[in-house]
């Protein structure tokens, strides 16, 4: 999406070890207008899709998830995150193990909010080796709830998060798609 | 507000001492039309009032506060927690005492979303003793920035941080004010 390249284009700030930040419209500083445009791109990408429930995580994704309900007119749920095993039944969940951080934390989320009629979109932020999307898909598979795909605000093409979950026949759909990114630049696929 | 008294004595569940649970339309499963509705009411009732930014708290104040910023057309901003006192230049931070649960924490926020410009709304899903509001009103204070009230989806009016805040001058505008709350019931004022 050509608006949301050219914000990260704009406003992004590269630091070294392939980071980018992008706080002042995505993350804790939340431009909605931009923000609602997104969700509008995800719409006419998932327009058939019959989608019932919109899934994310706390806290960075919630935001763009519910502004991108707006125009679905479904209810979104949040994955809370903890360091302790989820063991109730109670709830469902999924182990998110980030190579990246060496981190390791459970997602949860109560089994009565995604049922086997629900049909999910997850929405979310950021994918780059896709620790924490491939929970989240875990989780809505565990649910019995139908898997439409995921929608992703800026996905690190050259990480292989994306492309493991597109083979594995997962249908993701990224806005911004960095091909690379360092000090002279980002550059999008 | 009605449409939200109404909703809380259908679906809010009230657990031993006086914990009501609304977990299944405001926090982690999200009814997006409900909170837009809540946001269309802060919107008429601070109309007047030029704000500029929303201010709220990770997890549970985003989603009601990018929700009601759609009506404002403002950026939202979240104050993220952490257990580390917050001791850079970049940052402003404030402390967080919670005698109900007996924790500590800071609040913190780059100090480049709060200028000296701004008018804030803050925005948040709950308010009882008011710790947490209070130290998002003390981050207001120290940017410089302008604070023009604050917007509350549900507050245990039985408790003394609403009164405490409208006592030092603060315009605190909650949409459900409990009044009571035991096996009996929910009441309203």
């Amino acid at each position: 999406m050509k608006l949301l390249e050219e914000r990260i284009q704009k406003d992004g700030k590269i630091l070294p070890g392939n980071v980018i930040r992008v706080d002042s419209f995505l993350n804790q500083q939340l431009d909605i207008q931009l923000l609602l445009e997104c969700g509008k791109e995800w719409h006419r990408l998932f327009a058939d899709d019959k989608v019932t429930k919109i899934l994310t995580i706390e806290a960075t994704g919630i935001g763009i998830a519910c502004l991108a309900a707006t125009h679905f007119g479904v209810p979104v749920i949040y994955a809370k995150k903890t360091r302790n095993p989820v063991n109730t039944d109670e709830y469902i969940a999924s182990r998110v193990v980030s190579y990246t951080h060496g981190t390791a934390y459970d997602l949860y989320c109560k089994k009565e909010f995604l049922t086997s009629e629900d049909r999910v979109l997850i929405i979310d932020d950021f994918l780059a080796n896709g620790s924490a999307l491939k929970a989240l898909v875990n989780l809505v598979e565990k649910s019995g709830a139908t898997l439409v795909g995921a929608g992703i605000a800026i996905e690190k093409a050259f990480k292989n998060g994306g492309k493991n979950l597109r083979d594995r026949g997962y249908r993701v759909e990224s806005l911004a798609r960095i091909s690379s990114l360092d000090e002279s630049g980002v550059k999008f696929e």
